[in-house]
């Protein structure tokens, strides 16, 4: 995007944002079943019902006797209830008998209340006499220490909304209520394309004035960890032809699009042109007042994101965080957030004052360590484009928009890597 | 364990991690070599030394044009330095001629410097005069704008530590290093043995006091996101020989055993009976001042870790995260935790008041939500076994040892689900 004297104009993160969900909800992918042992991280595409009452017999949750309250009532150490062991519940099993006033059956947690009994007495508020007989020295009211039958789900009820995460719990819940396919929605699939004349696979040794494809692999990595596949497509050539033929190609079989390197200036203009030419609306914002990712492109073709990525190592995970997660889990189907996945961020205190130009957002990596029980953030003052700044940082301390820097010491947020 | 008079005696959770971590480091799995692209989330298992300089080549970390910096010495906008473009740069070539006095080449980001020059002017403060002939108004210092050959790692140097695990950017790093195999530990292997004459398997219906097995869906999940491979063994009823002999298998193809239920007190002996009869040192522990949590079972077999687990679905939960991820993860061969792989705390405001005993850490099921910006959890008061708080929970707010409870609006600790 230029300005009326040609400049190019800069938009914040915040506005870029705002520009790409005006175009969400994204193409979804396909639903599919799936069965629990490969559900563990899939998103739900359905609200899911409780198949049956659950429990579906009263069950006692502590060790101890089955009782009729009513035989309890008023029992006191100095008064107890005499009452008369008639018999023992197993586990797993249902009781075909029932039991007569002042009568108690022994029963372990998790085993089902016989007929004629309505809460249990725990073993620590009473005292065995002989073989038949108990003390009980405490009073239960009715359904004390008991679940009753359909407490945990009743037939029909909504146990995990359309648009979750399973997590290992989850899968446990939907195993404990006999549900053993689900309806998740299939993960998305991300081309990543390659581009620059400089850029040599990882297996290949290196010529003067190459570097090998470091962002495919970072990428790939960060969009497995947010739950799509990567689909890496290839080092293409700056060459208009065969990146808009991979392009073309990759709007077939996958639901993004994420188009790295390009440092030169002209590569930029050219993943621009691409993503232009593929259709409606096309790039949506080329340029974002952020440090690194200046550079960053992003833009819809018929409802599916495309990205043009910078270059430098760190600016591709600032972006994948900024820009890109949010989009991926939207097309994945994620519509509701349980707070453990969104804490990406901590407060820490910067070590050292950094100055920053009030109108861009700036990323600076960081280590973390405690010391004197605060959290300490010291910059890593490497160059752009170092590889070793990527495995030394514990992740990127943001200085807002709005401000000239931070002096040592001051609190700053910190996502993590 | 049981005191001089025969009564339980339960130990601190401090002091259970302690008894265990005596017989760290556990028998560490063997190592393997993998491909990049299997080697997210994996652990090295050796130090990773860089092969080659790293840039091999002298490259510009900006779009402009190289020059020799002596050239530049003095230029303002004013007295302007007047320089010749000799040539352009193109990515991923090395430049085969070498410049002279006053003489500059054309440059992208990435380019490879031409001999006889030493920093890169940025276009900004340059300006064309013609096709030949560019002022430029900024000097430049010796090395400004460029990442000198061998500055990101030189050969031989440390990369990533071993007893690392891999992020996507460490991958995405060892790709830039040429580095296409790397060593790591394989993944550890975790039984589970489901134990319970209760317990059926989730596919089958339920009779009237059975319940379906939960407890081994959930400790599979969270084996494999802690970086386990989960065996799942099946459902044993309460019988010491089958119980005896799956373990003793276990401990032929697995580094750790985790064996579940038995909530009645019969089974919870019989488990440790059975951990005993396997070797040395046995039991460690058996009752921890925990809740949920009481009844677990920690001990070692040799250098083994087999743990009994209460039935109660959320305290197999917080039992994991308290015993059995940081043994897993010793077993994993992690041996540097990144900061943000141990973020799995927040601090909230109480939404109710909370009695507790004290003596016994305890984790109570919530809910969070952000009010006036501030983080509220909400305590789920579900009874104990309830399928239904696994799903509702975001995570349980931790009472410790030697609190009596917690006031409405009092910070606490809640570890996240």
């Amino acid at each position: 995007m230029r300005d009326m004297l040609g400049r190019e104009e800069l938009i914040s993160v915040e506005r870029a944002l705002e520009l790409l969900f005006g175009y969400a909800p994204f193409n979804r992918t396909s639903r599919t079943k799936v069965s629990l042992d490969q559900a563990y991280g899939m998103i739900t595409s359905m609200d899911i019902l409780s198949p049956e009452d659950l429990p579906s017999f009263s069950r006692s949750t502590v060790d101890g006797y089955a009782v009729n309250s009513a035989d309890t009532f008023g029992a006191t150490d100095g008064l107890p209830a005499y009452l008369t062991i008639k018999t023992e519940i197993f586990m797993g099993e249902r009781p075909d008998f029932s039991l007569k006033q002042s009568e108690v059956a022994k029963i372990a947690t998790g085993g089902m209340l016989p007929e004629g009994t309505d809460a249990v007495v725990m073993f620590e508020h009473t005292q065995q006499i002989d073989e038949t007989m108990i003390e009980v020295m405490k009073p239960v009211s009715p359904g004390e220490n008991v679940i009753q039958a359909g407490e945990d789900a009743q037939k029909g009820a909504l146990v995990i909304r359309s648009g979750n995460k399973l997590r290992p719990q989850d899968v446990g819940a939907l195993a404990g209520l006999g549900i053993t396919k689900v309806q998740v929605f299939a993960k998305p699939r991300v081309s990543i394309l390659s581009t620059g004349d400089e850029i040599v696979p990882a297996h290949e040794p290196i010529q003067p004035g190459q570097v090998r494809d470091i962002n495919a692999y970072t990428l790939s990595g960060l969009i497995m960890n947010a739950g799509g596949i990567p689909l890496r497509k290839g080092i293409f050539k700056d060459n208009y032809a065969t990146i808009h033929e991979s392009v073309e190609q990759s709007l077939q079989d996958s639901e993004m699009i994420l188009i790295t390197g390009g440092s030169s200036v002209g590569t930029k203009d050219m993943t621009a042109k691409v993503i232009n030419a593929m259709g409606q609306p096309g790039v949506l914002f080329h340029g974002v007042s952020l440090k690194p990712g200046k550079p960053m492109i992003g833009g819809v073709v018929n409802g599916k994101p495309i990205f043009g990525l910078p270059g430098h190592p760190v600016a591709v995970h600032v972006c994948f965080e900024l820009f890109i997660r949010p989009v991926l889990e939207d097309i994945a189907g994620i519509q509701e957030k349980r707070f453990g996945s969104k804490t990406g961020t901590i407060q820490a205190r910067i070590g050292k004052n950094i100055s920053s130009s009030p109108g861009r957002e700036e990323h600076i990596g960081v280590t973390l360590e405690e010391r004197d029980g605060e959290l300490w953030a010291s910059p890593i003052f490497g160059k752009s484009g170092l590889i070793t700044n990527l495995t030394m940082a514990d992740g990127t301390a943001v200085i807002p928009l709005k401000k000239f820097g931070v002096q040592a010491g001051e609190v700053v947020e910190v996502r993590l890597f």
